[in-house]
Parts: structure tokens; sequence; C-alpha cells
């Protein structure tokens, strides 16, 4: 972030905080450009980027002031979804195809993308443990470096574990090509072709290509945006449908930012250890909390070692290197395996090089930065949403990771948004890329992973305009 | 490969090509040290190797004179194997795990193992390719880089196509997780649960073991111990059981090391072209040619897209870094999709190294001395062999590879073998690990992709007895 733009954020939490209220003036420059120590033109700049943001308008001779609208926020949508409750076999992996592969293309605003700005990561000094490992790899690593993985890579993961008060053994950790071919490994091991398995209603759409794969019917369960998946509604659907697995993400899940509280985790193994249903844990984006603390999985309350917690470092840590893992419990022995028959094993120094990061290079110093850069661009892009976006308009307001659900005012189509929005060089996610039966078509998830700059700006009330348009 | 060592094998080499036949008289340590410019204390090391090896004997006060029995072979398979005909469930997997469990301790004697000895490999080059490039990482490249892969591999991969005639596009190369993930992805593409696939009987484990996992079953066809699959045979079994696809090795099969012909690829292709049956091709040891030049794979026949080909540089410049191809002909979307939701991804840096190196470093002049060692281990396993397996013994005397495949007389039993070195600390390759129906329990395979030192030598020696006894 350049000073200007840190400057402007500075004013933005003042303004969303409610210390400077609408109608209030802004410092003049010379002020401001004493009180921060910075040159009168960053602060000039610091202002006009506040303007452009609709935060403040300015009068002449006369100076900034905060306007009346900038601290309104879209409501956040409060019912949770009403799947049909059936069981049902999966076509949507096409859909997502062809929706991914219009926002490949390098100069796409990427709102739809599924990942963070390279740049927020330590790709250099990622990149010199990578090498001081690698020049110096023991060949015989080839060998004992085959699946379950490195062992200090292992050892470094069950330490983390530990930070969060968990008795994870690193013998139970397999090291896989990121959190995607650990989910694999244990639905795989737990079912077989017509199985159904209980998700989120929205979930995410990497696991319904997974279930549509794999020829696994879905059974889509009650989600609140905020709190998560509805236990009575899980509860009735295992009566009815006898479920072979169930698969979540209890942190910050993709797309509605929902998380369970330890209460409700804690209910959930019960429930399911109750009817002995293995829980298949996606954890990626634990460590993206903006909280004080990192919440825990559902695996910290398992006493049957029937949860399955997958995670990864690729959204944490080192996108591109697919280094992830799951600490399967009583499924260890079969994920293994099925890893063995699959990919055999996980690159040998990049496994190195990452347990060498974990050892000595402050993971958890660059872990607080990306948290502060996540939460402030969060909040960037809800004050622009709300600028640009039509009344009625709906937002979830995450308390970790980097996505946003948006429900639009009906009749708003997200399918014909989205086919608009990528021949403009727009992407983004639309609703019914999350469900088995096609439901949210009034709903997109927004990436807000990237810098809030003018052209995404101008790509947000684009999208404004068409949610209008379509509505 | 130590001084005394190359001038033995130099010496070995003469015997076994007859230019010294049995009853010849060594040069005398003198007239060797001047010829060959080494220390008499490097001939004396290296005559008493020989010695050792039991290819000459020393007469006191006179030097040292070939054996009788120093130009001893066993004599190689030749009948086709003769599986019964049946498509059947695959239910070998434990059996394989069971014996490559028993075999993973970095001290057994790795006479079991599927891996060359990494210290053949230039793993430090490879590391400094991986360390210029890790530092240097484009970030971006973690978005750009997704299946199908980094552009300049696959560039450099679509050349080592051509150098053999070949037109393959990089457009059409997936890179993935190491060749079994590739062909993972091409069965997965081209079958559902109980379809019938051919394979060669005996067949490499983790194809039986993939099989079984995807609930396929197997048909078997007879093959030839150098010759490789029966045609006719598979035309049979395809008006039989109509399969839905065919999985091979036409070059150094694992285990057999049995190389189709040009002129038979041709016919495989357009046999199975007849029926519109997908070729899997599994060709991960074409580049450990001992010959003159590298067969083609049966793709480059293929008129009609059927054929997926399948490889990687696991075993032929970068083992544990996880990287293959396959280049699937029609099926590349299929492909390249599927990979998109089992492991999204292979490892950003690792293939930007193996690109840079490709471009620099020498593969080529690496692989003919990858080459030389394995042609020569081979020649020197055949000896122990012949000197310490009963006799009846015959073992297979592949072009290129590192495998040999014996059969003892019976009643030897290899899996009772393959129990009682392991208690010994020398694992091996029992044959119904290569078989559907468990036959071949005669059989075992063994791997000479380690030096032959003292060690290996008397793990050898002990394993003939094992067959004696058992036998």
């Amino acid at each position: 972030m350049k000073l200007y733009e840190a400057l402007a954020e500075d004013v933005a939490g003042s303004i969303r905080q409610g210390l400077l209220k609408p109608g209030d003036r802004l410092l003049s420059v010379r002020q401001a450009s004493a009180a921060h120590r910075v040159s009168p033109s960053t602060v000039f700049q610091a202002y006009y980027l506040l303007e452009a943001r609709g935060l403040v308008h300015s009068r002449p001779r006369s100076g900034y002031y905060v306007n009346a609208a900038a601290v309104a926020r879209a409501p956040e949508p409060e019912l949770p979804s009403q799947p049909d409750g059936e069981s049902r076999s999966v076509e949507v992996s096409d859909l997502v195809f062809q929706v991914l592969e219009s926002s490949m293309a390098r100069d796409v605003v990427p709102l739809g993308s599924a990942f963070v700005d390279p740049e927020l990561f330590p790709l250099r000094q990622l990149g010199r443990a990578l090498a001081s490992t690698a020049v110096h790899l023991d060949p015989r690593s080839t060998v004992d470096d085959l699946t379950p993985g490195n062992a200090e890579l292992r050892r470094q993961i069950a330490l983390r574990y530990r930070l969060g008060g968990m008795q994870v053994g690193s013998d139970e950790i397999v090291v896989t090509n990121g959190a995607l071919e650990a989910l694999n490994l244990c639905i795989g091991a737990v079912t077989g072709p017509g199985d159904a398995v209980l998700v989120e209603s929205p979930c995410f759409y990497a696991t319904l290509q997974v279930l549509q794969r794999l020829r696994l019917r879905a059974i889509e369960v009650p989600t609140h945006p905020r709190e998560g998946i509805d236990l009575a509604a899980m509860e009735a659907a295992i009566a009815r449908h006898a479920p072979k697995a169930c698969w979540l993400m209890t942190n910050f899940q993709n797309p509605l930012g929902a998380s369970l509280s330890s209460e409700r985790k804690r209910a959930l193994v019960e429930l399911l250890a109750r009817h002995r249903i293995p829980l298949i844990e996606d954890d990626v984006y634990a460590e993206l909390y903006f909280g004080h603390e990192r919440p825990l999985p559902a695996k910290a309350f398992d006493r049957e070692g029937l949860v399955m917690h997958c995670s990864s470092f690729s959204k944490s840590l080192a996108p591109g290197y697919r280094i992830g893992w799951v600490a399967p419990g009583r499924f260890a022995q079969q994920v293994a395996r099925r890893k063995l028959t699959t990919t055999l094993n996980t690159s040998v120094p990049t496994q190195a090089a990452l347990a060498k990061y974990l050892q000595h290079s402050g993971f958890d110093r660059h872990l607080r930065r990306l948290r502060k850069a996540l939460a402030t661009q969060q909040a960037q892009y809800l004050d622009a949403v709300a600028r640009h976006f039509p009344s009625g308009t709906r937002v979830t307001r995450p308390a970790g990771g980097y996505f946003l659900w948006l429900e639009l005012p009906p009749p708003a189509d997200a399918l014909v948004i989205q086919q608009r929005a990528a021949q403009l060089g727009i992407s983004i996610a639309p609703g019914p890329m999350f469900s088995a039966g096609r439901s949210f078509g009034h709903c997109l998830r927004l990436n807000c992973g990237h810098r809030l700059d003018a052209r995404t700006e101008s790509a947000l009330a684009t999208l404004g305009r068409l949610a209008r348009e379509t509505a």
C-alpha cells in the first residue's frame, strides 16, 4: 500500500468507526501534512482518493467534508438458505468450468477469482528457502519423503495444531498437493458411487465438482450466512437420506464467509458421531481471521477419529507451491494409501522448503500483515458495494477470508450479469455455481483479495449498473 | 563408479563379449597398470573384485585366469504368459502395500524398489535451476501456470517429441504430479465403475491398484517377455469383453522389460482404433534405452487422437520433483478438467525449474551417462543372477530400464521368498503383485538401478539360497 493510500485508509477507518461523522471537516492539507508527517501532495492524493470513493466532498476555498452517505453500508443477509431437502446427482461442473475459463485471462478484473493477490505473499522469502534446500537436497530424501511426507514439515504442521491447544500427532498427517487433493482423498476413502453427502447451501463449487466426478449425490443443508450450517436441518437430512459423509467449511466458509461457533462445532461433531458419519472439514481459511485468535476447527472436538481435517498453505503463505495436508483421524492409512495410488507423493524439494520456512522465517509476522491487508480491503469493498449496487442489495461481512456474498434484489440474474461482465473484462462468481440445485440465481460472490484500485472501483460500478439493468 | 570398479567392469565386459575366454590369463598387474595408466594397487583391487564376483580366479605365482563359468548367463524366459482370459475385479492392493511397506526402511537392500539410485541424477544442477527460478518467481505465475501448466515447460516437452519426429503441440500437453497422476486422469476420463480394461500379463502393480480403486475390471492379455503384448489375443479379448480402455507400457515394460517393435505399435494402434478403444500409454522408461536411439511410443502412429501418452521426469531426471505430463489426444479437455477438480495444479516453482533446466542444462548429456550406468549395472546383475540362482532360473535381458524379471524353477514360491528375505533386510517384488489373477507365483522382479556392491551381491546370494530352499 502506498503512503497516500495508507493515509486515505486511516481517514476512511475513522469515518467507519464514527470518529468522523457526516458533515465533519477533514484536517486541512497543511494540518494533515504536519500531523501525519507526510508531504502536502501526499495528503492531496489521499483526499482525492477519498473523494473518488464517495466518502468525502470538497467545498471551494473551504476544505473536505465527510459525505452524508459515507457510512452507509448495505445490510447483511439475515435468512438461512432453504434448499428443498432432496438428495440429487450433481450437474454443475460444466457451468463452473465455463465461468472459470472466461475469467482466466491476465487482464480480467478478478472479482470472480478464488485467489488472493499473489503480491500479498512472501514469495521471495519462500524462494530463498526453496533455493537453499534444493541445492543441498539429500538424494535419499527423494525416497524418504514419500507419502505420508517430509517428517520435518509434518512436525511443523503438528506444532501449529498445538498452538491452538490441539493434540494432532505428526504421524497422523499426510502431506498433499494442496487441500483439494486432501479433500479428494478423504471423500474417496469413505464413499462409493451413488452415496449421498451432506454439504452446505451454498457450498464451494469445487466440492460439487468432486461429487459430480465421483457420482455422489449432494444433500444441500440450510445454512445461515453468518452462523453456518443448520444442525437441526442436518439431523433431519441424516434421518431421511442416511448420508455416508459430511463435507463442510467450518471457518469463513466459501462463499458465505460463515463460521460455526465453538459450541456449534462441538454439537456438529457430536451429531455426526452419533450417526457414525465421517466429517470432511475443509479449513483453508482459518489463518485469515480478522479477530483476536484463530478459530478452532471442528477437529478440536473430535473424540472418535471421525473428523478428517484438511488444510493447506495455498491461501495463507505459498500460492502455487501446492502444499496441503490432511489429519485424517482413523482414516489415516486409507488416505495415505489412496495418495500412493493417485499422485504417489508431493514434490520433495517443495516440502523441504516449506518445512525450512516454517522453522525460521516468520510465518506469523507474515500472517499478521496479510490479515490486516485483507481486513482493510474488505472494509473498502463493503464501502464500494454500498456506493455502487442497487438498494435492496445485501452483503455479508465475514470475520475472515476474502469473499463477499451479495444477495441482489430480485429479479436480478447473476448468470446474465456474469456473462455481460465477462464481455467487459470483469469476472464474478455467480450464485448457481455454488448449488447442486442451481439455486442462488440472484446471488454472487466477490473476491476482495486484491487492492481496490481505480480499475476495480470502476468494475464494481459496472457490476452495480448491470445489477440494476437485470433487476 | 570408482577407478578400480571401472577397470573391473572393463575386464568383465571383455569376458562377456568373448574377447577373453574361459582359461585366458588376464594381463599381469604390471602390464595392466601400464596399459590402463592406473596404479598397481588399483589393478589389485579390480582383480579382487572380479574374483569376488566369480569371474576370475588366481593361481599362486602365475596370475589371474578367466573362470570356466564366467560367461554363463541364465537363459531368457521364452514363453508368453497364459492368463485365463477372464475379466475380473482386482483385489491385489493390500498385497502390494504389504510388500512395499516392508521394503520402505532406509537400510533394506532395495532389490524390490521401483526407484533408481538417486545418486544417478543431477540433483545439484536441478537444485540450482530451482534456486534461481524460485527467488525470481513472478507472483502472477502462481495464477498463470495453473493447469494445463507452465507454458515454457510444455514447449520443452513438445520439443522433445519433435526430436523423435513426432508432432505433439504444446497445447495438447497437461503437466501432472508425476506420470501416476497422468495415468489416473486418463483412465478416469474414459471409464466408469464396472468397465473392463485391457492390461498386460504381468503388468505394473500400480495399474492394478488404480483399477481396484476405481472398481474397474482387469482383462489380462498374454504378453511375451521380450516382444510384449500379444495382439491376436488382445483382439479376441476385445471381441469377448468390449473393454473401455487399454492401458500398456510399450517400451521397457515394468516388470518384464518387454518392448513392442514399431510395427507392432502401429498394429496395436490400428487394432484399437478399429474398435474405438482409447490407449493409455505409460511410457516412463523410454529415455532409458541401451541401444542407439530412443524407441518411439505408440502415440507416434496415432491418427485418431485415441492415444493418451503419459510420461514423466521422475525416472530420467528428477526423482521426487513430481513432474509428469500427458499428451491426451482428443481427451485433452477432459483430462485437464479432471486435474482441476483433483489436484488443481502442479507446483509452480518446480515446473519453472524443470523448464529452465531443460532449456540450459544438458539433459541429454545426463541421459547418456545414466543409460551407460544402467546398462553396465544390468550386465553385472545378470552375471550375479547366474552365479547365485538355482539352475533352471530364467531371467530377462531388457534393452532398457532397470528391472530384471526372474522365472524360478517351480515349485519356488516368490511370496515365501519375499517374506523370508524381508526378515533378512532384503526387498524383492514377488510375481503375484503384478497380476489381478495372482499368477506368477514362481516369478520375481529385481531392481538393478543401484550399484552392485558387496552388500547387494550378498543379498543376491541369499535370494538364490532362498529360491533353492523353497523349490
